[in-house]
């Protein structure tokens, strides 16, 4: 008969103990397939346990497939493969160190001290309490009404784009929602991305084994002779401010582009407006979406840049027959932002603590650029450099007149704990107009240490 | 010389008004292409404004192309596209109505108000207090590290699961995942889906343009030889609870499905084990990755269920080969949910709320599905029904002995208010085995409304 130990426990139900017993009788092949196990009521008395253990312990090893049971003749092992236990302690894999810089000038994380964090804190707690237990029920695919109402109104009020919050779909992160604008538009289709440009887009692409092809840009954006010749029929640009070289698009070319896409059924623009929010003179430019009107623009935006890239919350702003046809054939996708982060960003919004964040930062930013370019006119570098682009976004380009390669000058700048990338780093080619040319990413820098930092790239460049 | 009325300019700034009229007269052909402006003196003389406020608007212009500046020359119109200017109000389409039901037996949602959201807001608040600004910063790739501690160590000790943290990637929900296994395995691989099984899934595949098979299941679950045949060499299977059987795939199976995936090096198993918190009788079933020897299974598994749709936390369990190849070619993409969620959900795991609510919902889920059992049973149904698979999860199978059609019967519950789902709708092709049998989702349903509901259904199986 069976005979175990069901003393030593520890805080295991009696059952659960046998059962545990019992299977690793079955895997280490003390019990063979085929074996007939007591019945419950002479185990039971076996083990001084009652009936209902012993039928608790079976039922879980009958639930597991590890034992059968013949109507009115008993319970029998099943043929089930020996194999050790699992080992009780996990195994350990350290993580992969992060390289701290003394100045990272690649990083485009963002200011987050100055997110006026109390504000934030205040309307999670007001969430918490208006909508209570509504903040467990699901969100429409698209994304909670009162936070589309309000991205709607900010970009009619800012951006001069007439958008009804039906036509917005809330994700977590442009990246995600790139995804979903393959899936909407069709794999059959190819897709243009600006070169150089922001490399993160050609990635998704490439690890969704799109068609995509990399179209050169000129002083004024994308060159649209390249883009017919490139074949593709979905073009993806940043016409407000092009990453990295600043690059502001035109009325005139963006007219042509809408001109292109309206040539044929299949022709889309995917409108990256990623940090327009951070423009320093004037207005912000028009959108493409704003002047679209064959329903040719997907205006896509987030608010990593001017929020934090913690809250991943972006947008999508759909033409309306192609925001019919993602209803229709992909609302099955539940909303990937939770509740309670679209409640609190919608009153953060239609409160207007949104814009006068917006408008803090812009003064921070550009403060801090000017202090970057202070930096920089005040040391030995100043008679080799050219700075360029700086009206705009969280980065510009620095233009350097050296005899070393970009590759010397970034590992010797990163040998004194400053880290740099340079233009032809986003080109899909090399080209000699890209080289010599570094972008400066500003945003989370820390000023106090600007005029070290720019003593040592002043080694690094001469 | 342009003149214009700057006087009912309402909020905006005036430069900001000029810029507005004269780009209307660009856009409306007053201006015309070539056209030379007035000098900003000239021009701020004759409109009594500051030669700033001129400079202003023409950069504004010259930013967006509407003009171009020729060197000790003066500004000069380009050649632009008229057109009319964006309409001032929003097209107003009107979202789609949902029906409202009696009771809706479809609905996967879940209890929401037994959530102990006093204990999560507390948490909230707490994470708010004890993280401050750390919440505005990214998380890692995987998600924030105590979180996949604390799901580590719950798997380890509710599932007997030895995994290491570094294994785990957090994502915005179970779809989101899917889409990343696709990526992750690459497109090439044909994904066998469990027929009859959960929707969503294949819908997944198909939208995504991969190639996917139905496979039939047997009372073990997958059918092994029609695998075999379908030349598929990934494997979506919930083992744990077959959704909408409610099928435990026994430990026998599982190996031979194990063995099936060691044979080639292309295949493996993604096993979805959505809803395994919620068996009823006795432990859970070990997964298929805890007896996994060779690095072949994928483990998914959301908090949907056990927590709330709302918040939009699953995970995916990887073997330590793949979960290197998502860290070198997939990590670009940032973790998709909010930090924030991430830190509170860690606390509600590694403080034990979770195991108690966990426990609380197993009762409620268990009386919930007694009361409606018990309510069929007290019906004129009693005679004409049968009920299979209620030992795990949210839901059962309900067999009727009635000569209607089963869309007859949902067609005539709908119009009594009762929202029904058939076996036969979760089948790739038809069969007389799936038919007259309805799926009871009773996770979310009103126990009050029971009786009524079920003596409507009465009327409409009779």
């Amino acid at each position: 008969m069976l005979t175990y130990d069901l003393s030593d426990r520890g805080r295991q139900p009696l059952y659960a103990c046998l059962y545990r017993h019992i299977r690793e009788d079955i895997l280490n092949g003390k019990l063979r397939a085929g074996e007939k196990l007591p019945s419950k009521r002479a185990l039971a008395q076996h083990l001084k346990i009652s009936v209902i253990t012993v039928e608790n312990a079976y039922a879980q090893l009958h639930a597991e497939g590890y034992i059968r049971t013949v109507q009115k003749s008993g319970c029998f092992v099943c043929q089930v493969e020996r194999q050790p236990q699992p080992a009780a302690q996990a195994p350990a894999t350290a993580p992969p160190k992060r390289r701290v810089y003394f100045m990272d000038f690649t990083s485009n994380s963002i200011c987050a001290e100055n997110f006026p964090f109390s504000t934030w804190a205040k309307l999670m707690r007001k969430t918490l309490l208006e909508q209570n237990t509504r903040l467990l029920q699901a969100a429409p695919y698209n994304g909670v009404a009162c936070l589309r109402k309000a991205i709607a109104d900010d970009l009619y009020h800012t951006r001069g784009m007439p958008v009804s919050p039906e036509q917005l779909i809330i994700g977590a992160g442009t990246e995600y929602l790139y995804n979903l604008i393959i899936q909407l538009l069709g794999r059959e289709h190819v897709f243009a991305v600006e070169d150089p440009g922001y490399g993160k887009i050609s990635k998704i692409y490439q690890i969704n084994n799109v068609g995509y092809r990399r179209v050169p840009i000129d002083r004024q954006g994308l060159d649209l002779q390249k883009l017919e010749q490139s074949g593709a029929d979905v073009v993806h640009i940043s016409p407000s401010h092009h990453y990295p070289t600043g690059i502001v698009t035109p009325i005139g070319r963006r007219q042509q582009i809408l001109h292109w896409a309206n040539q044929s059924d299949s022709r889309y623009i995917i409108e990256d407006d990623y940090d327009s929010e951070f423009r320093f003179t004037g207005r912000p430019i028009p959108t493409m979406q704003s002047i679209d009107k064959h329903e040719k623009v997907l205006y896509i935006n987030t608010f990593s840049k001017s929020i934090s890239p913690a809250i991943r919350i972006s947008y999508l702003v759909l033409p309306e027959g192609l925001s019919e046809r993602f209803r229709r054939t992909m609302s099955f996708y539940a909303c990937t932002v939770p509740v309670f982060e679209q409640y609190t960003l919608a009153a953060f919004i239609a409160e207007g603590y949104f814009e006068r964040h917006i408008n803090r930062m812009k003064n921070l930013y550009r403060t801090r650029r000017d202090s970057v370019i202070h930096a920089i006119l005040q040391s030995p570098l100043k008679d080799r450099v050219q700075i360029t682009e700086e009206n705009a976004g969280l980065h510009f380009l620095l233009t350097v007149d050296t005899a070393r390669s970009d590759r010397e000058i970034i590992d010797a700048a990163d040998r004194a704990g400053i880290r740099l990338s340079c233009l032809a780093d986003y080109a899909g080619q090399s080209d000699e107009q890209f080289s010599h040319r570094f972008v400066i990413n500003y945003s989370g820098i820390d000023c106090s240490r600007l005029d070290e930092a720019v003593r040592r790239l002043s080694e690094v460049f001469i």
